[in-house]
């Protein structure tokens, strides 16, 4: 098995850059941190293509046909790697999947808009994963999901359904031309909720954390709907508001 | 007007005690920061006991008839004094309020079992306003709801609605004295959610992020309910859990 001692090793460098979104975007990789993590990504057929491990590390048991990809690593090359506090001693290099080229969809999904939390875009793909949805369509301007604290947050749901880059005004049309229906959420000219039926295939589109789901998108869709509020809070976390609403319109 | 200039001065350090909950506890006070909070605790008729600001800070409108209470606070003392990192330049000390004694109670209620993020607890303390509980009931064990973070995290609405600390066992006995349902989440001998019919009174529990709803809790409730998983994650983060069902059982 090979070894990496030095945090000078030109590897080491290399995957150092996957901590930044431009120089994910450049290798077409992304690392994945600790234990949990990086069995979900063997789990899910990711082109893992490094293991990288301290030595007394513990194994994932989907690692066993593998280990041609494992590179035993000094704590300090692990600790260089690790954007955690306390490193679990194994993480993942995997390569970003490319995107799919599509014509025609079913299913249910979430359209994300313009996310800048990296704690509430993971939320919400584990939530999306957890309400069965077929696929998160992420549009431009949010924060990367390749992102470490964006792949912590989705407890592994990353790896569970489609999480596709790609502009959102285009997959609207997309929708449209499959006859799903796609639901907006907005404040104004749009209607409670609880006054749409559940559907078997539809596209939620969630906006921005300050400023909502941009207006051009809005005028795109078949139906706006908001969560009442009843008390005296300004808004919802738009990850609790993901969740209410997915759980609502699956049914 | 008052003036505090040196961060040695025996007022700032009382208050900075007030950073610990033992600190809080002691003194029964503790400190909101930023425009938003302040306004929100004054429109609240929340008792508070001092407001601090920097020169030049932006007032908020409902202040006109307290000034007696103000001081006038040097950009040291107010450094001294905050926890973030961009401190806005306004502050206020706020009394705790006392513990209601509660013999008999109508409407709807969210209690919390041992939650320890402070993001959660903030996040769901917002989503019990939005969704018009009649109050919040916060069991032994959970981190402080006075901790800033937690009243960051509520945006305000820890001053819209009774946040009361107490021990749970005790009240579930008073919600039965009320003739109220409680429903407990859990995975285990419980009922989907969507076979309970929404309720004008109720409580819910939520429990730890990892070990959920305590055993001995969840013997006292009226039934136990779960949130369906459909796709392939483990659980649901608790905050998306609470307003899904919070929403749903308000109907």
């Amino acid at each position: 098995m090979k070894r990496i001692d030095s945090v000078k090793n030109e590897h080491v460098k290399r995957w150092k850059k996957l901590h930044t979104k431009k120089g994910r975007e450049t290798a077409g990789r992304f690392l994945v941190e600790g234990y949990h993590l990086v069995e979900e990504a063997l789990k899910a057929n990711m082109a893992v293509e490094y293991i990288l491990m301290t030595e007394g590390a513990i194994l994932p048991s989907s690692l066993s046909m593998q280990d041609q990809d494992m590179i035993i690593v000094s704590d300090q090359v692990m600790k260089e790697l690790s954007e955690t506090e306390t490193p679990q001693g194994i993480a993942a290099v995997c390569v970003i999947p490319t995107e799919p080229n599509v014509d025609k969809v079913t299913g249910q999904y979430l359209l994300l808009d313009r996310i800048q939390d990296p704690g509430n875009l993971g939320t919400m793909i584990r939530t999306a994963d957890a309400a069965g949805m077929t696929g998160v369509i992420l549009g431009e301007g949010s924060v990367d999901v390749f992102n470490s604290k964006v792949i912590r947050a989705t407890q592994g749901s990353i790896f569970h359904l489609p999480v596709i880059k790609g502009n959102l005004e285009k997959w609207i049309e997309v929708f449209k031309k499959s006859s799903i229906p796609v639901f907006g959420t907005a404040l104004n000219e749009a209607s409670s909720y609880s006054a749409i039926q559940p559907q078997s295939h539809f596209a939620l589109i969630m906006g921005n954390e300050g400023e909502g789901v941009a207006q051009p998108l809005l005028e795109k869709t078949d139906q706006n709907i908001y969560i009442p509020i009843h008390g005296q809070a300004e808004s919802l976390n738009v990850s609790v508001a993901a969740g209410i609403l997915l759980y609502y319109l699956r049914g």
